[in-house]
């Protein structure tokens, strides 16, 4: 692929920055730009402003540190939300798949990441301060610990739990066990030890 | 999917204006998205930029019917070419996989399409007339049919042949084989009998 370019510099930047998302590498960016080259006014302008608009407009929500264009974000100053009920996750990717694809519908809390004693991420690099006075508010029932299940992930919730154990909200985890649609054969020792431990009456 | 949105508008549109470019869903839309908005300075201003530049730039090259930035486009103006071979594509992809991927140094002629009897595209629908022009010119000396290697392309291809005939140019196609790496086993009938009828001594 390091033959000449085409053209002056302005395509060849273009499919450059495309090839530099993830789930596009140089080939499918090629053909996205061409795909773009033919859809000028109904794709590629609105896909300009669009980013544009956003990147302009973007910020993290002072509450949830929620990545929305508006502060506080939409999530936090939405009327129809259970604001009882605060579900505490990692990244805003975390909030997105928790709030788009599982619909809950209660407030959010982005952590920014993860405790990690080898990474040098200690409490105070983390939203937890944040998150320990929201809890303290008297509407508060219930902090969901929706943190990855690394080793990191259920670090950080055990160490939040341990920071709200004088708040009056309950606090409680994601269920973990087999995956729906999961086969046991393929599932490693350590979930399958969980969902046996866990075991329901049916 | 039919979830509420998370924000007012703003990122969501963005998410749906990706989701339309090949090779992304509205799931993997939404992880481009989440991966721009963490590289708002390095990727997406710079993005929302060439996209806007490009769109407003882009022409449709008068000789070539390429698509650049400049017109004439930087392949029929580089002196750097071999300006008596003339590769002939259906589309500004082809023309893209010839030039970049191939390294054809020559000169190029985007069709547009083929001719197709079933959706009622004729000679008149492709820019065969002005091949016919270029073709003419002395300093061309050859005229390659790169069109594919489907029934249309192939018609296409000899319909320009004979329209071509009465030009000094030689005219020449694509060898048509077994794919370098293709294996036997796997190969249409089609394909097998020509690559053994274009036999060669070895």
């Amino acid at each position: 692929m390091s033959a000449p370019t085409t053209g002056p510099g302005g395509i060849d930047a273009l499919i450059q920055l495309l090839a530099k998302m993830p789930g596009l590498g140089p080939r499918s960016a090629r053909r996205a730009v061409l795909h773009l080259l033919k859809r000028r006014e109904s794709l590629m302008e609105p896909l300009a402003r669009a980013l544009k608009e956003t990147a302009d407009a973007i910020k993290t929500c002072s509450v949830c540190h929620n990545i929305d264009t508006v502060d506080p974000c939409a999530i936090c100053t939405d009327p129809k939300r259970n604001r009882s009920q605060i579900c505490v996750v990692e990244e805003v990717g975390d909030l997105w798949a928790m709030d788009r694809v599982v619909g809950f519908r209660g407030l959010y809390h982005v952590l920014g990441g993860t405790l990690s004693a080898l990474d040098g991420v200690g409490p105070q690099d983390l939203h937890i301060a944040s998150l320990v006075e929201r809890a303290k508010h008297v509407g508060v029932t219930e902090v969901i610990l929706a943190t990855n299940a690394t080793v990191d992930g259920q670090t950080t919730a055990h160490y939040i739990a341990d920071r709200l154990s004088d708040t009056q909200a309950t606090i409680s985890g994601l269920a973990h066990g087999v995956p729906m649609g999961g086969e046991l054969d393929y599932l490693d020792e350590g979930t399958l030890a969980t969902a046996l431990k866990a075991r329901k009456p049916i």
